[in-house]
């Protein structure tokens, strides 16, 4: 359930009320891809980092440890020991992505597992299920992701199809939501909005899906290598053809600055691997703007990575420490580095939040939006 | 300052004071080579693993940061943010089993860095000055660890150099610690006992070295490929000669049960990379035996690692998460098995402890020393 706290302008200030707890939006989910966060970040430190949403895969998870394996283990929340919301993605962008030998056809896609290469088959009812072993607090629709650029022609005959197949997910979630022993029976689904760059796809799309009530509407297929500008004109298009009363996620997006701009444009929900990737590759988000941990100056620097900071890792270890963790290879370093990003945006959320609360997110906006985009001063 | 509380046949419970406080022995320090322990664990984790000292690496630390680095950050205390002791190796072994085209004279080692190739140079005084540099609760003489096996004579001729370098490495520690701007005036100094596997030089040796009235005494040389029953024996033969009254750590040992039956001779300290090595490959230690934490038999199971553990690692994660996270090749796998193995060590200690303190060592040896090394039922 999505209820709207105030607005300011196009940003909206919510809360999404689940089984699993109540989670605050504009919300940064975070990533455990396999069940687990990059670097060695844990579950139970997800918490002092306040995470709301932990975001977790189905392909990845189907491929391994098996979907079967965490249902007979009670479901994914018992399974890493994750007792807040888990957003379950739906498999089909990794399917268009990573997996090889790909055959799309009316029932689904055939492909082959990339870690050992065997054949899978997935469609719409299987992401459900697989997803529903899962017992994921929210299941994304199985859509296509069409690969940017792509042909008018061949994009909007991919949305018709994403749309019965997102008829056919609603259907099989209502009855797998229904059965006597499922892991989550009060599972939501989200459809997924595409149409590549196109805007009468996007726009067409959006009110076909929105017919169907859903818990909440994505945003997929952006973020895939065209134009930020490009991505920010796609939002201004469809999001005011978003039901109003749902939430509305972006996926796979994005720096701090692309999130700060689609929060204007009135985006609820990200997810993106950034921080956990960028971290493991010392590039470190500070609210001074980016900085790469390695660089030289700061070999005997004492000050934390971000002073303006209060993670785990900035009230505990200088610049020079981590500096040294890096070049030494050692794997804390990769695990201090991810403990501050994420701590850094999910405190970028709670400032969103709060300056929507207060009228000031436009100047936030106007201040953080190229700062945080820019190198740090050192 | 060591002080004997009680002694159980040769073991001893006792504890040992310095300026970073004091810790209780028989005690199992913690191996963080580069100023940080494998796998992810950080200085603030250690304290929730029961850790008493930390032991960092003279060698490593000189190469990489640098200990003019260290130095100026204001010593390895503050560059790591740990507070309670730290034991530093003074670089001689790695000298002799890491470094390329070394070359040994009577003023001390010359080597290739096993980074970069770059020359180095280190003798006693030299080690001596990185160690005062890195302000180490505890330094360790600067040593010649002889490849076993080896010659008697070349072995005597050692040992009587690295005899002649212990009186250089406290002559420049008292220099040292004298100085007005050192980081650590109160370091202290531990000799080690060397001699291959000869009982004649290991008993010279030790009463040799004696005589400097040193803080400590360490017995170095061993667990280098000889068979346990040799280590073993060298102890019964060594031992009685090291000064009663002061602490007696033997390096770079080992398994579970070669701690308990060192106990058993009177050894007070050790340290190994075995905890946090076997972890990362997936090998656990568990008051059962020793498991194997990606056996098929896990795949599903939902009990801790040891169900007879309360380490923050059993506390939340099953063994059915913790064999994912291995063959996922996740991060955290080895954060939470290094976790749960140094958990585990400094845990026996801690019963070793309780044992002597009771009169019950023997009867605790008898159980745990052939369990430890077995095989953990399923």
């Amino acid at each position: 359930m999505f209820k709207i706290i105030t607005t300011e302008k196009n940003a909206r200030r919510g809360e999404f009320t689940t089984v699993h707890g109540t989670f605050q939006t504009p919300c940064f989910m975070n990533v455990g891809t396999a069940a687990a966060i990059k670097g060695g970040v844990s579950s139970i430190d997800l918490k002092d980092l306040k995470c709301q949403v932990e975001l977790c895969n189905t392909y990845h998870l189907h491929v391994r440890p098996g979907n079967k394996i965490i249902r007979e283990m009670g479901g994914l929340h018992k399974f890493m020991n994750w007792d807040r919301p888990i957003l379950t993605d739906s498999g089909g962008f990794q399917v268009f992505s990573l997996a090889k030998l790909r055959k799309i056809k009316e029932e689904g896609v055939y492909f082959n597992s990339h870690v050992d290469g065997r054949k899978i088959f997935m469609g719409p009812e299987e992401s459900m299920q697989i997803q529903s072993d899962l017992g994921s607090t929210i299941a994304m629709a199985f859509d296509e992701c069409v690969e940017n650029p792509a042909e008018h022609e061949y994009s909007k005959r991919s949305c018709e199809r994403t749309t019965r197949w997102l008829y056919r997910c609603k259907e099989e979630m209502e009855r797998l939501n229904s059965l006597h022993d499922t892991i989550n029976p009060h599972q939501m689904l989200f459809g997924i909005n595409q149409g590549c760059t196109y805007d009468d796809l996007r726009v067409k799309h959006m009110e076909e899906i929105a017919k169907l009530d859903l818990d909440g509407y994505a945003i997929g297929g952006l973020a895939v290598g065209e134009p930020t500008d490009v991505m920010y004109h796609i939002l201004d298009v469809v999001i005011p053809v978003a039901p109003v009363d749902k939430i509305h996620y972006l996926m796979g997006v994005g720096t701090p600055s692309n999130i700060i701009e689609a929060v204007a444009r009135g985006v609820d929900l990200f997810d993106c691997v950034m921080p956990s990737r960028n971290a493991r590759h010392a590039t470190i988000f500070t609210w001074n703007g980016i900085m790469h941990a390695t660089n030289k100056a700061y070999e005997t620097d004492p000050r934390p990575l971000d002073p303006e900071c209060d993670c785990p890792t900035c009230k505990n270890f200088s610049r020079s420490y981590i500096r040294h963790l890096f070049k030494a290879e050692e794997q804390l370093a990769g695990r201090l580095a991810v403990t501050h990003n994420l701590y850094f945006y999910n405190t970028l959320m709670e400032r969103i939040r709060e300056n929507i609360e207060k009228g000031t997110f436009g100047t936030f906006r106007a201040k953080y939006s190229p700062l945080l985009a820019s190198k740090a001063s050192i």
